[in-house]
């Protein structure tokens, strides 16, 4: 394998998660270590910063800031929900690339981001130019495929299942047989957030809270789930429940669209949360029912973050810049879980375009059969995730994350247009 | 002062917060000092549990639950909105004192158990009953009178803070000059909470987020927070907004309720994060809007909890028994904030009458001019209350909190009649 010299570009993209910045902080201490790996750039807001050739100089970033960045949320190179679609979009991309003699480029995204990695990559190799194209997974959803888990997904059910275990003090110092208490989990038409509330009950309490998880997985049964309520309410004299956010019912009809249409003549609701709120209020009119919904707190919450997700995706980004450097490209960076009993973790890789093209879904025999709990399965494989607590360095009481100074690269090409 | 024997009595009331318990763990230890000190009981749920004789022996617990209580949020005693209100009631409090030798009664919660306290100390001096009455302050309103502050006010603008700087780096990465983020404060009809965001900001960066900061104290005024909005999404590109859930316009309407009946005719809408959010995308089409909903959570935080003001809790709930044994009664231990430029705090002691009927309202002059932002006066207020971090025990990832035997204590009267 000839060793290829040049540049580095990092781009993020998607949902922010309170351990993506970590990735970008492994990239950059391992490049560093590579003679062959001259300058280190980041794209701002992903592939648009590409197309627009807004780049920055990462090597110019002091190394506090770097090291900031570890603990730092959200996505400090900014992100985008933009799709490349034209293919004089990847024509352009690659144009920048020559431009800045970018052979070595990391993505950290979801499937939508590997499959722009993968297109690229696809792209330079029909025009013969030699470009490393690794991705790093991201995303709190947990639904890529071929990884055993996904960078942030530990952080975002830590803090979720610290949550549920804090509210549920509060709610059984309050409650009178009367008070049921919501918490809205994000993860999209998945599960796997909703499922990881579970991680609150202690082991062999199948009692403790959430008494109640309600997954996409499983259509919702408005009778079956207020009736579940009202045992809950007689047996522990509060009733705490996870619904997530895309639940649907038997016709794959969100609860909230539902309500609004069906149930109550509502033009527009909350979400899952309001929705099941007003169909409890509604049936058990004694109830005193609150919701809280967290949305964009847990994913990123980096004041309680998971040090093995921290680590691992830290790790992830290491392990793209060593994958480029010996010569791999087209792949995503993959964690692979250990035969072990205890947990291990390693890194492995995988093609952009099977991530690309595949979803990991919550499986179906990890849930109870009571519908509304996961069973040891899920328990052996959530609880190795959310191990071990980032402590944050603090300004005046609030935590100090990363600044980055943005030092642009100067442009050379003609403006990006539309 | 003739020395006092007997036993204590402690309870909890109103809404719980983070650091309530920290009150009961610094009853029981500095209880445990004193040799007039017999018998050291628990009423659950407050003064319910005393109508009804449903006491635990707080002795009995283990040294490691009682120390555990110091970072537990929730109320481990149970807690009661209930509401003392026949002469029939306060007799069959004491009656219940009596049968137990309570001497020393210790009641911590806001303005309302400050009053039923008050009524209580004050019917035992007219029945010649000797007991001793001290309250000790807890609320995350902050709005007790005479008290500097108040346990539980520290922890809750802390989080926020906290939540607010961490939701800023999701929204910075994400916003593209439309996107406007909503965070739902607590705080009643007071906008301390609230204000405590403010936090957030780092020192002389006044463009920092939060944004915006709606309170109570300032009618809402739809056109000027719509202009507000505006012009700090085309500054900052997005626009982070926090919203206190007492907001009213200038008819004292609250905003969640004015706007379900007036602009949309919707019967029922969230709160004031979801009604604004309504606002919002209803004048601006383009802005995608984000809720958060804290709810709950933002009083039972305790892994976000300031250690400054968990101390203070524990040494208010210590102070109440020196006093007691002191031969006080019928006060309620305040906070006294020292003249010295660097932040001290010490106890000291208030009429409970005088606290039953008072309110401290977020002084108008620590408002900036432009009614969304604190000035320096609140921050040199604010800012010593949230220093500091509590480090949780964890259990495979999430945090230990205390649970209590509750061994009850026999009954000895006959079943309480409402």
């Amino acid at each position: 394998m000839a060793e290829l010299v040049g540049n580095v570009l990092v781009g993020q993209s998607g949902g922010p998660t309170s351990v993506i910045n970590a990735s970008v902080a492994g990239i950059i201490s391992e490049a560093l270590n590579h003679e062959c790996i001259e300058e280190i750039y980041g794209a701002l807001n992903g592939v648009l910063g590409i197309l627009q050739e807004d780049l920055i100089d990462l090597a110019a970033e002091s190394q506090q800031q770097i090291r900031a960045l570890k603990h730092t949320p959200g996505a400090a190179l900014g992100t985008c929900r933009y799709k490349l679609k034209k293919q004089s979009d990847y024509e352009r991309v690659l144009e920048v690339f020559k431009a800045h003699n970018i052979r070595y480029f990391f993505y950290i995204g979801g499937n939508d981001s590997q499959d722009t990695a993968d297109k690229i990559s696809k792209l330079a190799q029909q025009q013969g130019y030699e470009l490393r194209v690794i991705g790093v997974a991201k995303t709190i959803d947990n639904d890529l495929a071929v990884t055993d888990h996904c960078p942030g997904y530990g952080s975002v059910i830590k803090y979720l299942a610290t949550t549920v275990r804090e509210i549920a003090c509060d709610n059984e110092a309050m409650g009178q047989g009367d008070l049921v208490s919501i918490v809205e989990a994000m993860g999209r038409s998945a599960g796997w957030i909703a499922a990881g509330a579970s991680l609150a009950k202690r082991r062999d309490h199948p009692h403790d809270p959430p008494h109640i998880i309600l997954l996409p997985e499983v259509p919702f049964n408005q009778e079956k789930v207020l009736d579940d309520v009202r045992r809950v309410l007689k047996r522990e004299k509060y009733c705490l429940i996870v619904v997530a956010e895309g639940l649907v019912d038997a016709d794959g009809n969100y609860l909230a669209a539902d309500a609004a249409t069906d149930a109550f003549g509502h033009a527009r609701l909350g979400g899952a949360g309001d929705a099941l709120a007003e169909i409890i209020e509604h049936a058990i009119p004694s109830a005193k029912v609150r919701v809280a919904k967290p949305g964009l707190m847990q994913r990123s919450a980096a004041h309680c973050a998971s040090k093995t997700d921290v680590d691992e995706a830290f790790l992830a980004g290491q392990a793209a810049v060593q994958a480029a450097v010996n010569g791999e490209t087209d792949k995503m960076v993959t964690l692979v879980r250990g035969e072990a009993d205890h947990y291990t973790c390693e890194t492995g890789l995988a093609p952009l375009s099977e991530i690309a093209n595949g979803v990991k879904k919550l499986p179906r025999e990890w849930i109870n059969e009571d519908g509304v709990s996961m069973n040891f399965q899920f328990l052996r494989y959530a609880q190795p995730l959310i191990q071990g607590e980032v402590v944050l360095p603090h300004d005046t009481g609030v935590p100090l994350f990363a600044r980055l100074d943005k030092v642009r690269v100067d442009k050379s090409l003609s403006p990006f247009e539309t």
